[in-house]
């Protein structure tokens, strides 16, 4: 099975909503059934978000996103689809009842997966004809940012069905963790279960308001759970003689009367009350869509950190960008057009590379020149694997000109002229202009070829050489740039 | 009562330690007792992670660090401290006897606090003689970051003890989360509980291993709840109808046959293997001590976040850093030394400055000289307050000289001289030093003054143009730094 090409959600829901996307700004087109006539708005609120978000979090662009057509029935929504998503109600009758229709016109080899947070599959495919594609795909709330989906065959579900629902959504940037044991709301349901019964409890007896019991989460463990869970974070706190000395400490602690978990909380009107009017007392001075944007600013920053930090979370995300990238090609060297400068760069002003000015900050225009001198010594062959085996180019001197300002979430491209090249000297020039051709910047740089093992110059392989000469050549006809040569001052 | 100046920890496990690496870091005297020979190596490994944290976390700078004494004795580390923190194993009657040789020697105004996890204050304080000063302060692990720290009173505990520990808590850089109502394991370690125990039952049925099980966390909530707790996570899930409509879907669940939580696993010596094992499967390839970074860097990287977006925790770090930059003095202008270049920056080379040829990327010497810029224009009086009311100096041109190499963790500084200031105009001269004395680089820029709201070029005030003028009198008789003028290429 190559890469799906169509979705069909049915149920636009939060969950819904938040499948349908990830997969269309992963390129997926997606089919969508929905009786509620508030369906189309609250997705396209969802869609909104997510490609927000997306600007945020990713480097490389993502792929032409796919289209979004509403069907008027299950079966329409499913016809063509190479994945059929489930996010209705969570009665086992209702997704039954929607199987069936699924299994009237999907494809013959179409996944059924259930976003179920509790029911097992074994349950869900009792009725089905071809039981073996269900599978349950469950994700967490917000679905286009969270990595997470818990993936549970049951016991009818084909081992083809779970490998190919593992590649579908690890390809749209998410973590599967398949659940090898069924059981009935699967792990973080569980986990999660236990700690509401818990904060409930807390609540029902007036030992802590709801805002309380989020401070105690967000001030303290909160922050350990989202890039180690349990075991690692206690494994820690054993400090070096380890989990077994920790386990045996803490261990016994169970069996003290510490909590309540033996019994359940009512689930009196008055208890309703008291969770909701402290729940508006706590957050209610924000909107529902302004504590998305607050969450999603935030899980983007950590995903990032966790990326920068090779950790958890931003494994996946660096390999969901290392695909993007992949997908895209550089052009043959041969096939370059040399007529004019190269195009080294193409990115967009981020947020955090805002100063206290308001605009982009110096160092990343630097940053930018940095990755254009990059691109131009990828062009010539200075690849990671040339870097790796024979030698660099090292900066040894550099002039920038700031002609022009550029603000937060504006887009910009860089091209670079090549003034000399020849034995172990590069010097290059390049252009950093906004989309609508301003010029904002200029930077002129000498690079100087170095063995990585002796740390002194030398000369390049021949192949880069020739590149350089050749683009050297070809770059001499163009006009001399201005402001080259320039010291600072001469100006002024 | 005003800020302290000393405090006593009694035993320096992981939590004992923990609090005397922040106390220590925030200009505290710690007086020390712990029984064990290793104490204080242990203390001085923790004291070194908590400095290396913060010098990532903190923009400005710690007041000098306090000094560390270990003594003989409960009683004589209690002697002269303003607040004695007990941090001794979980049993009643050893920490009845700490209290007891503290009360002998300790101030009578000074604050008792435990670390306790789990044991009631009213219990605690029952044979002391004077127990309203005795105060359960429980923090969480790593200590020196995690804001958190649960403040309960006991029956007898003073209102004063209770105001006077939130403020000396909140003084270096904690959150006070002060529980109302007495309860065995207060709040966060009721809910760690309960996670805890459902999660042994799924490690002991085979459901999941305990690296299943992180992941569960990691990838998926634990993302959430480290800037939003379960409540107002859960408002979010109820979408715009908000917390009513969340609870009243999912408080039947609890109902549910969800759960092994009416009962408790058996600690059998199996279990205890079980989790041992997979936890060193899971982590083992990591020392305690690289998992403690990895923890630290994720942790100070996730609280720059929350600072930057003003959120949670971020914003108790903001108020600690506020109040750091308020106690930080800049040398009176007066009385800065003219006859030399100015010191402007000093700074360590950060892990994340690196690049793909393993020294600082080039973008990161712009950033020092961008920050040398900007501490030259805060001598010359254009800070904050300046740049929010009256303008700024944008750089309009930058030439750098790459002279040497430095590597990840080495130390750098910088100084600035004034080869020219006039009207609109800066023109700096800087220097980037090794701590070894070798000349890295030099930059050369010219700044503009620019009014903020035109965004034009604009005269500074009377006050900045007289320093500029000042300074660049006194530098005029300086050497003209080498280099100066010189455009790229010159010297190829």
């Amino acid at each position: 099975m190559t890469r799906i090409k169509s979705a069909a959600v049915i149920g636009a829901g939060v969950i819904g909503s938040g499948w349908i996307a990830r997969l269309l700004l992963n390129g997926i087109d997606v089919y969508v059934y929905d009786p509620s006539e508030e369906a189309p708005q609250n997705v396209d609120k969802v869609i909104e978000n997510a490609g927000r978000a997306y600007k945020k979090l990713l480097t490389p662009d993502l792929p032409k996103r796919g289209s979004l057509v509403f069907k008027n029935s299950v079966a329409e929504a499913s016809k063509s689809a190479d994945i059929i998503i489930e996010a209705v109600p969570e009665r086992l009758s209702v997704k039954q009842a929607v199987y069936k229709e699924v299994e009237h016109s999907a494809k013959s080899n179409a996944i059924i997966a259930s976003s179920t947070s509790g029911i097992l599959p074994t349950e869900l495919q009792a009725e089905m004809s071809s039981p073996d594609r269900l599978i349950v795909a469950h994700p967490f709330n917000p679905v286009y940012l969270l990595p997470l989906v818990e993936l549970v065959g049951g016991s009818k579900t084909s081992t083809k069905a779970i490998e190919n629902a593992k590649r579908i959504v690890t390809e749209i940037g998410m973590f599967p963790l398949h659940i090898k044991k069924e059981i009935p709301a699967f792990i973080a349901d569980r986990l999660l279960e236990s700690v509401w019964r818990e904060a409930l409890w807390l609540v029902n007896d007036d030992i802590a308001t709801t805002e309380e019991i989020d401070n105690a989460i967000r001030y303290g463990f909160g922050l350990r759970w989202a890039q180690m869970g349990l075991f690692e974070t206690y494994r820690l706190a054993g400090g070096e003689a380890g989990m077994r000395h920790f386990i045996s400490q803490f261990g016994p602690c169970l069996e003290w009367p510490w909590t309540h978990l033996m019994d359940v909380p009512e689930f009196t009107e008055e208890l309703v009350d008291k969770v909701s009017n402290q729940s508006d007392e706590q957050s209610g001075q924000f909107s529902i869509h302004e504590l998305e944007k607050k969450r999603d600013d935030n899980l983007v920053d950590f995903l990032k950190v966790l990326k920068e930090n090779r950790w958890g979370a931003g494994n996946t995300l660096k390999e969901f960008e290392d695909r993007l990238n992949k997908t895209k090609k550089r052009t043959d060297f041969a096939k370059l057009d040399l007529t004019a400068p190269l195009l080294t760069l193409k990115t967009k002003v981020l947020k955090e590379w805002a100063d206290y000015n308001g605009h982009m900050t110096e160092s990343r225009y630097l940053e930018c020149f940095s990755e254009a001198s990059t691109e131009m010594m990828a062009i010539v062959g200075v690849d990671e694997e040339y870097i790796s085996s024979i030698g660099s180019y090292f900066t040894v001197e550099t002039h920038i000109r700031h002609l022009d300002e550029v603000l937060i979430g504006e887009r910009v491209y860089a091209t670079t002229q090549v003034i000399h090249g020849a034995g172990k000297k590069l010097h290059l020039f390049h252009y950093l202009y906004h989309n609508d051709g301003r010029l904002l910047a200029t930077a002129e740089h000498m690079l100087i070829h170095v063995n990585l093992e002796t740390r002194g110059a030398s000369i390049p392989s021949d192949l880069v050489i020739n590149r350089v000469e050749c683009v050297h050549e070809a770059h001499q006809k163009l006009k001399k740039p201005e402001g080259l040569a320039r010291a600072v001052g001469d100006k002024y």
